[in-house]
């Protein structure tokens, strides 16, 4: 990976990108409730309990919603088609109904996207995880990042909907990072999140003190991808991760309970 | 994987299939030319040039397309944002434009698959791989599989374009392969793929075997994933593959060149 990025670095990185946005809207966030401090009986709040393999069967996303809505997780996370059934499970239960948008490349069209988050959202979702364009970021086109972020997140604070944006940090260098979440908060968007689970790695340590650094306090952070354990998941939010996304949050869950056992 | 299945297993699988496809549609195609006998000056005629990896750039693209042109492949196939550059650079040569829907896990719903199809028909595309409903196959739920497919079946052919339908066949058994072959070729689509590239396996010889033996002349078989060399593409040619998706085109054709050197 690239070297340590210094605050004058991300300072550079940030006027620069904001600059070549010229005057794509930077739309207001409702704020997010800083989650509880973690323990084992509050980690469940930072779960988003996700399934998003291909073969998942309407029978295995339905026992994952049931779960979550057992175990007062943050979200379910599955696919767009199983938004349906989901809501059915979690109905009034205080845990988000969570899809993923342009999922896991990224490389649809920005229409494409939209279209896919105004059905999910018609379908009772709010939360929404998308996927930024990396090949255009790459290529520096930060404007038509912000352009497909924006336009997701518009829609979606139109429902009182949450986006999350999904960098894969795994394909990304440190300074493609920091532009993007830079992108990410001058739109308005409601978390930056590391990893899909489907590239290179998942989260880091480093990707999330980075992404914290860069937008402060008032975005949410989520760290995804190979986190399987209560430790691990703990280590993410020490380093500034307010959300965790895994399909092990059973385990991590149980994990954290046993701890509390082992004290008590 | 499972045990060979005989064609009487085969006809078995079929007919309980069809059965449960009640009266979606079964959609007329048009006949899809033969490639010539494959050899070293014919090879290119199999070949979809492909590059799917989400930090791919536009400036990648644009290379991808102007190769695919210039050796004369079936198709140049990449990510849906990318179409209209494929298109621009593709103009008038008897390269089809090739893009995804659904991509890579086919479990986003029936209508974003279908809007995502529809854009890219109206910026040029005239192929269309798209990956079906994995989960819903898995869970015998053949008819909302069908209903899937058929409605992009449906669109594409009303531009003339042709539809294939990606399997995933490294997450299903062999029974599943030859249901979900068994339900694209009812419902019309033009070519079943073996895999997206992002799963866990790509293309073998058994599965073209097999499929070729489900769908007999009048669809195409679509190899893909993993074939990297002109030995891998005659061996699924041989096997009944009449196209390669490949990045490793042009080395393909470049080891079908050498051959022809060392012979002549």
């Amino acid at each position: 990976m690239s070297p340590i990025l210094q605050l004058a670095d991300i300072q550079a990185i940030r006027e620069r990108v904001l600059e070549a946005l010229g005057d794509v809207p930077s739309l207001p966030r409702r704020p997010l409730p800083a989650p509880p401090p973690p323990s084992p009986s509050t980690i469940g709040r930072y779960l988003d309990h996700t399934l998003l393999k291909p073969d998942a069967t309407p029978a295995q996303v339905r026992h994952l919603a049931a779960v979550a809505r057992q175990r007062g997780f943050a979200a379910a996370c599955v696919n767009p088609r199983f938004v349906p059934l989901i809501v059915e499970v979690l109905a009034d239960a205080p845990v988000a109904a969570c899809t993923v948008v342009g999922f896991p490349l990224g490389a649809t069209t920005t229409p494409a996207k939209v279209h896919e988050a105004a059905e999910a959202l018609t379908a009772g979702a709010r939360e929404l995880d998308m996927v930024l364009p990396i090949g255009l970021l790459k290529a520096g086109a930060y404007r038509a990042v912000a352009e497909d972020i924006v336009a997701v997140v518009g829609l979606a604070h139109g429902w009182n909907a949450r986006v999350k944006v999904i960098l894969e940090t795994g394909l990304l260098t440190r300074e493609e990072v920091v532009a993007a979440a830079v992108i990410a908060q001058h739109v308005g968007a409601d978390f930056v999140k590391t990893s899909t689970g489907f590239g290179p790695r998942g989260a880091t340590v480093d990707d999330i003190a980075l992404l914290r650094a860069v937008v402060g306090t008032e975005m949410g952070v989520k760290a995804a991808g190979g986190i399987r354990t209560y430790e691990q998941a703990l280590a993410m939010i020490r380093a500034g991760a307010s959300r965790i996304g895994a399909s092990a949050s059973e385990r991590i869950a149980n994990e954290a309970q046993a701890t509390l056992g082992s004290h008590g």
